[in-house]
């Protein structure tokens, strides 16, 4: 299921090891609006600070995409590589350089093998077409164990447009700074200021749900592009479609950060960590974000410890408004603690706690504000994987 | 080296498990001068909150201590409990309640079992004098893997007084709540408000900077004692011996900070972070945070892998000024960055890295200002070690 008229090639350019593909393209038949969020992160890759200039024109042709190197930390050279990645691409599609995104993910602060990129270039316009979408989000993996897609079909008036993502999760993505690259292409035609705020508007309730601001990677980006090739009039906020169209682009994003969490480096469980009765929004984050990334709660959900103390403890150091005494805690429907005291239901709370997905929801009492984010649990493997990354 | 006039008891009271000393009592023969600082955790513990009521009067005789249970998160009844505790240690040093302290550490959210406490506190009693100061460093150990104590002599004028601390360790206590308990006891005669004022500036030069402000547990407590036994004249800031007692006593909170760090859960190295060149002291503060804290930094240097990439991300996500063009990073003497990007001596740094014990070294070269932190590795064990923690 691919919107009409993009088309994929991969190649093996051993950028990192051999024997995979790691060099990726995504070519639209025709020029498309694009739109775009980068990591605040304020070490960019040489890439990232590409992209945020193009990116103002709002024209877009094609995405070339490679994993195994960041191109972080690589000084005016990583800048230089960058460009000629982009030319190369260009004057292969023939069409302007500034239609030709670039992104990176891997190690930082390692030099690109240009050398080897060069020559695999001409392949990779070779192969326009002969690959599919998911080899693509296969090549764009590091730690992922499984490539992540989601597609959805849209209703326009009385045609049906298609929006796909696909997107590469981002090591133990909650806390830390690890990449996440995520690539949406639609078929219907919107106009780029309502593609933009759309976008934003996708991405705050889904991937930055999972991330908390400004722990973002070197190379965070989310692009996406929309060309049109439905043959729709164009959607803006006024058209009847309008809704749709936001709807289906929030549950393809909502989707995928579903998978980048469940994908996180080591973890065996996806938590929600919904908020409730705080005295603001920010307050009702500030706290499930404290809660998601307490490395002691993440570990006591790994070994089904009901120590709910740990969340009390998380949820005191937040920095947020909380009376301990109004402060109540369940898993799923099971209440652990009311009052700020223990229910006395743990044997019922282990069992919640055993499930690969579940919901812990805090209900501070002291206001109407709420926030949901989702974590996953800390495991002895996400410390073997990031202890011997890069070898 | 035990400063005169304070005696030692330690019982089992099989709080969380039989058959080790959990129970533990410090009494000073003499009314002391006390001055205590406490966690800025929003959920405090009963023996917290009433520490933190009682040393406003700025005297103590005696503070008692259990592990195996943190007393927090128990409503109405920890509160009694606590009470209780404090009433009949009182009662059997035929002492005003008000001049006994109490501190708890160990699990939250389960009331302290008040029947065996209540048997043993007599017994407690009857062994006053019989333990060593030791035997309490052992007794308030949890995950803690060996004691910690620290003594250091003090020329008062032709006097020598003597300043020794005892610490629990406190998880992998960098980043996140575990507790930390720290009692100092000194036979020097001290005026209560100078006392309060040194040790606070001893603190944030040791344990603050071993954990971040605000990421407390809810028991956090470190208390000190001045008996005045030696019998030298109360010490000011006028006293020519002032800065010798000053400097004595930095001395002993940074040591024992050393010793809880080394000691953090699965640890197995011990890194201090230090941050040059920052546009101020909160900056510099921050960035030595955001390396310390880093699980990918950590997981970086337990594996060995000299990934400086992922602390030039922290740096970005800190939330300071910084120059990614002006940044320099040394593993103790060998430059790793210099401007921003490798400088190419991994070799050598690698072989740093193995050490137990080495400083990671980054000057963002925009102004004057520096701050230092120290942090320990993140291993499997820490997962395990907490995963499991209350069975």
């Amino acid at each position: 299921m691919v919107p009409k008229g993009f088309l994929f090639s991969t190649v093996e350019a051993a950028i990192k090891k051999p024997g995979r593909k790691d060099l990726a393209l995504i070519v639209s038949q025709k020029e498309a609006s694009i739109a775009g969020m980068f990591t605040t992160n304020k070490v960019k890759a040489a890439p990232v600070k590409l992209d945020m200039r193009k990116i103002r024109s709002g024209r877009a042709q094609a995405i070339v995409v490679n994993s195994g190197n960041a191109n972080a930390c690589t000084g005016g050279k990583g800048m230089q590589d960058s460009l000629e990645i982009v030319n190369r691409v260009a004057a292969g599609l023939k069409v302007k350089p500034s239609l030709v995104y670039i992104c990176s993910t891997g190690v930082i602060g390692v030099p690109l093998p240009m050398g080897r990129i060069r020559q695999k270039i001409s392949r990779l316009m070779l192969h326009i077409g002969r690959s599919a979408i998911e080899d693509v989000a296969k090549a764009i993996m590091t730690t992922d164990t499984f490539p992540k897609i989601v597609s959805k079909k849209v209703k326009i008036g009385r045609k049906t447009g298609t929006i796909t993502g696909i997107c590469k999760g981002a090591g133990m993505i909650c806390p830390d700074m690890a990449t996440m690259l995520c690539f949406i292409m639609t078929d219907i035609a919107v106009k780029q200021k309502m593609l933009d705020r759309t976008l934003r508007g996708a991405v705050s309730n889904s991937f930055n749900s999972v991330t908390v601001d400004g722990d973002r990677s070197t190379n965070d980006t989310v692009l996406i592009m929309a060309n049109g090739m439905l043959g729709n009039q164009h959607i803006t906020e006024k058209s009847a479609s309008y809704h749709q169209f936001k709807k289906a682009l929030s549950d393809v994003t909502h989707q995928l950060s579903r998978m980048v969490v469940k994908d996180g480096e080591g973890a065996t469980k996806l938590i929600e960590i919904e908020v409730r009765g705080a005295r603001n929004e920010t307050d009702a984050r500030k706290a499930a974000f404290a809660v998601a990334n307490s490395k002691l709660v993440k570990t006591a959900i790994y070994g089904n410890d009901v120590n709910w103390g740990r969340i009390m403890a998380a949820l005191g150091y937040a920095g947020i408004a909380i009376k301990e005494e109004r402060t109540d805690i369940y898993f799923e429907k099971i209440a652990i603690v009311k009052k700020g005291t223990g229910a006395g239901r743990e044997g019922k709370a282990r069992e919640v706690m055993k499930r690969k997905e579940f919901a812990i929801v805090i209900d501070l009492n002291i206001g109407k504000a709420s926030a949901k984010v989702l974590t996953c649990d800390l495991t002895e493997d996400y410390v073997k994987i990031n202890a011997s990354y890069r070898t």
